[in-house]
């Protein structure tokens, strides 16, 4: 209060008030630190004249005469043609400038043309633009991971193929939902949908523009757009209202939409440029997941892979080698810190990492800040290492400082409201509450996983490779992970963060017309399994809730 | 002035004054005559199955389940499959609507289709709407010409194929200028282009409203339309600039525009309806002269056609059987009343026949109206009948009374502001300024013709037919076509008005993906001649101001 601020679950509003937020942190530093246990590299050799879709062209057209008094487009057209583009299709927009852009450019242009469509191959390519003089270089791209918390964002070279910066910011939907069954009820309210769309390309266009900042690119510059999200994201993004999505049978309005024009979603980059969204395989395995799948190669790994994206959903893949089947799990916030009594996203402030052997050691992000709160790798290397030292049992239950007895730990448990709990910090405390918590979120996830290697046979030992996603598979600690059951017991050096797998996967869809039509196929090739329609959820959820035993997991 | 008017070529604005234009005559009378000597039948038996682009399909989804959750789009394209469309382009804005209509409605709904384009015939179809129930029966269709000074369009059953009904208005542009070269200037004025194809655009509003209110339909019914109209009149209504046309070397912006939607250039139909525009084949010899030529069949006539549509410019097209050649030759206004001094528009109180035997009879539009001027087809008639009774030598030179002599219509010969005249009515005259006005615009229809049949090496004795196109077309006397030139000295039976040409070659478009695809190839097909382009053509144009020698024409 002395600081000038009150905690409002504390604060009881008596009378009109005016509620100021502090500005979110910003999150960039931790999607550029060098954790990133895995920088996904382009598979291939980047050939634009073979990749890519957007495609520029300098061309210099005769003026016409009386002798040659062909029309302006069919001028552009047949200067194009030597290239191998026929038949333009120009949006109206465009035509109704053509002609004054050829003369004021004295015949000479750049023209920026989406040369192929991967699903109508032998449609007419489209023109985005007529620029004046050779602007052959300035052709880009940007892929585009819209998050349920955190929209991510690559500056793509579409000439080169080179990913040249990256930047995220909060989801700017974040204030009226922290998930995506949230959002769906507030897209259901009067003006909702509009106002989250609104809200969503906000942010993407926040982070654009920061991105071509700093590179000194001009938005319009930006020609093509990939997107991946999930597929509460990829519907409000679109406009599209997503309420089936979150009542049974669970379905979206469509899965694989087709690109639209930026100016038809009113993203603020070339508004010519098309924009499109990868397609998702059911309404919880999104486009995030056909991206993560296609930049993992899962889909074409020869081994046994699995590959976990963990938040609010825990969307599971695994490949086979012959198949490749997911699904989805409802984790429920905890792993970001949501209904966790000192919970916190992973930002300044955060404790990111605990071990304890003696005394309790804790990572806090930022470095020398002091701890304000748990975020979800911090609350899963708790738990572990609550189990190893024997002050957590199977069952989830939290010692008490008397059972504890002379454990060097004995003293920071204590009780909190009458609930058991362990003191981290002066703080930041670890409630039993908060252990059951985590239990429910690890039990969905752990039963999905189950779910997918019942259905195909393979056993945990069978287990090559497992793949833990995003930012926060890049921060969990594989060890710990094990031991609270949340991924099979392999060895630990098989599991791996894939990184920004998402990203990832959008962007090598931006710069090839041949991965994009992987993710186009991809749909149709995974085996979507639905947990809810599975008997025996449920005894199956609650069996997994207890830790494992430290013996398999050690 | 008693009346409360004063003519506005007669009176002097001193100062500030509101000038108030008379609500223009209905012109649709005129288009509904029974004088329309060919009415063009649709040369095939219609089958939407087979020729229609646009179509409706009334179908019954499953339900979704935990077991087939199956996006909504997709589950749509299911239910179409058997029907043979597969993988829809939906456009967003119905997209965003999809899953409440097909829940609305009990999934039992219409969907209706646009399952070909001729230009990508592997491309997906497009979804244009989804109506709850059984609605295959409500599709309907528009064909539009856009004449510079009329527009006409036809309501067409797209189930049945027949043209319902049919109405025009004069275009909202005229008061902008008469002809396309003063649209065209007026089009470069600051705000005038969008000024223009608005005014074209709530003309055709106007008239298809109409059509709709007096025939039950509502106007979102009409889910496709195909369009005419010369090559100026394309470009105001798309909204491209036509400065380019006016000015050597007299190039479009684009001849062959691809469809657009009706919401993109905000017609007022269904928003999703395609607007299809039929392709020019020059600047001055545009889409109503594709349009002409094909709903005459010229291009695939075995015998030789010439095809003339007089208007502000005289478009003449020349099918040998082999080939089909056209040009276009800039015959100004005189034809439309314009610059003739008691000159009007075909419309209540114009005198459209005129016979002279011992005396003038002339025959008024409105029956018993008062002669108020003179137009076109009265103007040929005029000069026609002078010339057989002999008061006009071939150079075009009007005899005085005195020159006369004892003729009958001697006393009829007068003089008005010291020029020579006849006097047809105490209120109308024709002057000797009238003829020349009148020998220019035939001459310059002379010129083209004569080039076209030079380029062929065709002789006028093998002419089988000559088809007078348009409106104009339709009320000329043929007689009198050929006893001033305007026409080869064919025998008069081979003179044909071929009605509304362009409009009837728009209903077949609209109609048939055959004859859509012919009008596409028609451009490739048409060989191009540029009257100006031309050596000698001003000699050719002085000579051929001459009137036939009446022997030669008998």
């Amino acid at each position: 209060m002395a600081a000038g601020y009150a905690l409002a679950c504390q604060t009881v509003v008596e009378g009109d008030a005016v509620v100021r937020l502090p500005e979110p942190q910003t999150i960039e530093r931790r999607l550029v630190t060098d954790k990133s246990a895995r920088a996904v590299d382009l598979p291939f050799a980047y050939d634009p004249g073979r990749d890519q879709t957007v495609r520029a062209f300098f061309v210099t057209l005769d003026a016409p005469t009386l002798d040659d008094a062909t029309d302006d487009l069919s001028r552009l057209e047949r200067a194009l043609a030597p290239s191998g583009v026929r038949e333009l299709d120009v949006p109206l927009p465009l035509l109704r400038e053509l002609g004054q852009r050829l003369r004021e450019a004295g015949w000479r242009v750049t023209a920026l043309v989406e040369t192929d469509d991967w699903r109508r191959p032998d449609g007419p390519p489209r023109l985005i633009d007529v620029l004046p003089g050779d602007q052959r270089q300035s052709v880009w791209g940007a892929a585009i991971d819209i998050g349920t918390t955190t929209v991510s964002a690559y500056l793509v070279n579409l000439v080169t193929g080179r990913a040249v910066d990256g930047a995220a910011e909060y989801n700017g939907q974040i204030a009226r939902g922290e998930d995506v069954i949230s959002r769906i009820l507030y897209a259901g309210k009067n003006g909702g949908l509009g106002e989250l769309g609104q809200l969503a390309r906000r942010t993407i266009s926040d982070v654009l523009a920061r991105l071509a900042q700093r590179n000194h690119v001009a938005l319009h510059q930006i020609v093509k757009a990939t997107v991946t999200g999930n597929s509460t994201m990829i519907h409000l993004f679109l406009g599209l209202p997503p309420a089936s999505i979150r009542l049974s049978p669970y379905v979206t309005v469509v899965n694989n939409p087709r690109p639209v024009l930026a100016s038809e979603i009113g993203l603020d980059i070339h508004p010519l440029a098309s924009v499109d969204c990868l397609p998702g395989i059911a309404s919880y395995v999104g486009a995030d997941i056909t991206a993560g799948v296609l930049s993992s190669s899962l889909s074409e790994a020869e081994g046994l892979t699995l590959f976990i994206d963990v938040g609010t959903n825990g969307e599971i893949a695994l490949s086979t080698g012959d198949r490749t089947v997911a699904t989805s799990s409802p984790a429920g916030p905890a792993f970001e810190g949501a209904q966790i009594r000192c919970g916190m996203r992973a930002t300044d402030g955060a404790i990111e990492t605990v071990v304890m052997d003696d005394d309790v050691r804790i990572q806090v992000i930022g470095g020398d800040l002091p701890a304000k709160g748990l975020c979800g790798s911090g609350l899963i290397d708790a738990a572990a290492q609550l189990r190893i030292a024997g002050l957590l049992d199977a069952s989830g239950r939290l010692a008490s400082a008397d059972e504890a007895g002379g454990h060097p730990l004995a003293g920071r448990l204590i009780e909190v409201d009458g609930i058991r709990a362990l003191r981290l910090t002066d703080d930041v405390v670890l409630t039993q509450h908060d252990i059951r918590e985590l239990q429910s979120a690890k039990a969905a996830v752990a039963t999905g996983i189950a779910a997918l290697m019942e259905g195909t046979g393979v056993r945990t030992e069978e287990l090559e490779e497992v793949l833990l996603a995003g930012s926060f598979g890049t921060f969990i600690n594989p060890e710990s992970a094990r031991v609270i059951g949340l991924v099979p017991p392999v060895p630990v050096q098989r599991i791996a963060a894939a990184g920004n797998a998402a990203g990832e996967g959008a962007k090598m869809a931006l710069l090839s017309f041949r991965e994009r039509q992987v993710a186009f196929e991809l749909p149709d090739r995974v085996e979507y399994v639905e947990l809810s329609a599975r008997p025996g959820f449920n005894e199956e959820f609650v069996a997994a809730t207890a830790f494992p035993e430290l013996e398999t997991v050690s």
